[in-house]
């Protein structure tokens, strides 16, 4: 009992130190909650657009050219790449706040042009710079704002996404794999909660799907998840590797940087028009839905794949987790049923498995996989990323990522 | 590209690390599985018999006395303690094969009559012990054989209570808070998964309740549900410490080990007089479902508190968790409605931030809430748990619990 009175001497100091993350978590929540429910609005908006005027899809080059030219004369060391969030949290340094209008930018038009990317890269991006600031402006120490990073990080996340479990723990525990740094745990869940709470109400609606076909956790089945799980984990080394390769080739064969952009719009209209279907421009929502509904070609998940590296890769913008999705739930769709699992199970393991393997972080996506969908089958999904995880080696979706411990 | 070529190569040391972790956690799994069932069908039985039988209370002493003597001739170093199996894990000690059967044998028979006390600090006891000692058997390394133990905890905490990501989850965050051992998430979970399978195919029902009512994340909801969590923090602190200082007042007062355990004994046959009540002895699981549809006494929890520390720090055997499960429940549900929450949604609260508190594991206490309830409410659950962590200080249930971050 002698501990507890001590505890009750130091308690004001835990109580002074929970409220002020209360409020400044609060506060990154107001501020990005809006923002990254705006960035989602306007990257809905450009998906639509683009789908009701397709010839939009011919400006891309222009828009490249643009978003290069954007970059080098504003923020020619940065270069709007998720990696920069990384260096931002481990260095206690934080991002510049024309990082944000940069990235917001940026990828609306990768996306309004028919750019194949993500979103939640770019929120990261986006949230973490803003609350980075904002902690600078309040004249907080380096240690506080790097937490504020960590709490825009999460609460743009959430917000776009409308997951804020699996935002608060993807903050956590991405940039140092295997250390979880807790006494983020809740400044960064309440940013995240009302960030999603702001984007709902501003009509952004959180991704969420029902499962049509669920299986039970019996041994034949969990022999089946893992087997999926590891060809999972075989194509997010793939994807990370055409990722970091494709952007050296380009290089290599168009060194100036406006011919690059605008080689990798031609690439991308060329590819558009050859396939004669804009399945693999912007986000690709409707494809995902539809493996999730049990329905996929083939061959999606290359050509996703290859859209997505060649867009990236050239110079334009987003995140590369949307992306992901797609790939995983078409691949997940194709092959779960050659394995005996129903397609739509395949598809949503394959979405959330991949995630893993290309971030490795599986506590993030198995928080994913519960928000995404309600629960359902939660143990298989655990299994699939614990398999992803393990397989997928120390391959990385980000370069500045490191791990703590041995994977094996 | 060069670095995938170096992975096939390295490729497959991968699938062979990856597949002997699958049989050697699957092993594990249809070890520890049958023995889990087994212990949770003998406490579900123990506790029926003695509600049949309330006379059986009268032999507590008596049992008290021959549970102090097997673990004084058998076990006079370990002594059952939760404790144990931290040491086991961090110094890459197996646990003797013997503290299986003690920890069985006791913990039946604290429950039988009418001792208060839990399982789960029981099963990892009892599968940490069988599982370090196979891998002994098989000739592994320290190393592995840690990663053994660690799976023989997962697959018991998941065989008993139905909840194999949770025990997976526990197993890796429990020991040195802050550090995540992915290493050891495929193969925990495989034992958990495999466990809980056969423990189910035995007629154990896992853990789970549906809650009669909800609340939306709001910010409104948002602090009430902060307030709780910060109640619930309190009140593990001082659950923590009434279990470190009952034993040490025992000791005080009683010198000799079975004059202790005697008196401990007939302490609980008086209180259970006083009261009129076998509510409070034994696992209380009635009592818990209550809470959860929405009744409990006021001063339950404080009772429950009382008779665990009576029963443990006496000498008795068994879990402190299902006893939190309780007192966190029925505190949940009298506090919820003074801060206009629904009592049920109190109780669930209850029961898993203050599980939180005091074993200062937030991701498993999600995973716990998750599992338990089936995803509802799932980010006023990590609300609660990740205020509860914070302010709960450096209190733990378990003397033996490391910390790597500061918690502020």
């Amino acid at each position: 009992m002698e501990r507890i009175k001590r505890y009750l001497r130091s308690a004001a100091g835990y109580q002074a130190v929970c409220a002020k993350w209360l409020v400044l978590a609060a506060l990154v929540g107001c501020v990005v909650g809006p923002l990254g429910g705006a960035f989602g609005l306007a990257l809905n908006w450009a998906n639509a657009t683009r789908g009701a005027h397709p010839w939009l899809l011919y400006l891309l080059p222009v828009a490249g050219l643009v978003i290069v030219f954007l970059y080098h004369r504003f923020d020619p060391d940065g270069g709007g790449s998720t990696n920069q969030i990384f260096v931002s949290v481990r260095e206690h340094k934080p991002l510049t706040l024309r990082t944000a209008p940069l990235i917001f930018v940026s990828t609306v038009a990768t996306h309004l042009f028919g750019g194949s990317s993500g979103r939640e890269g770019a929120a990261l991006l986006l949230g973490g710079s803003v609350s980075g600031q904002l902690g600078r402006a309040l004249r907080l120490e380096n240690r506080d704002c790097r937490l504020m990073t960590m709490c825009g990080m999460a609460g743009a996340f959430s917000a776009i996404f409308g997951t804020p479990l699996a935002a608060t723990i993807f903050t956590l525990e991405v940039v140092d794999v295997g250390s979880m740094q807790y006494a983020a745990l809740l400044p960064c869940l309440v940013s995240a909660l009302l960030g999603v709470f702001i984007s709902g109400k501003m009509g952004l609606a959180p991704e969420a799907f029902v499962l049509q076909a669920e299986a039970a956790p019996t041994p034949d089945n969990l022999v089946r998840v893992i087997i999926l799980g590891a060809l999972l984990a075989a194509l997010s080394i793939f994807f990370c590797e055409l990722l970091h390769v494709t952007p050296k080739l380009y290089r290599k064969f168009f060194p100036n940087i406006y011919l690059r952009v605008a080689a990798g719009g031609v690439l991308i209209i060329a590819l558009t028009k050859l396939l004669g279907t804009t399945d693999y421009n912007g986000a690709g929502a409707a494809v995902i839905e539809a493996a999730i509904d049990g329905e996929a070609v083939p061959y999606a998940f290359l050509l996703k794949m290859l859209f997505t590296a060649l867009t990236l890769g050239a110079g334009f913008k987003g995140g590369e987790i949307v992306p992901i999705f797609f790939t995983g739930a078409t691949f997940g769709c194709v092959a779960a049923p050659l394995l005996g699992l129903p397609p739509q199970l395949g598809a949503a393991l394959g979405m959330v498995a991949l995630f893993c393997g290309c971030t490795n972080s599986p506590l993030a996506s198995i928080c994913l996989a519960i928000e995404v969908f309600g629960g359902q089958c939660v143990s298989l999904f655990a299994l699939a990323c614990a398999v992803s995880y393990m397989l997928s080696s120390y391959f990385s979706l980000y370069r500045e990522q490191h791990f703590l411990h041995s994977k094996l």
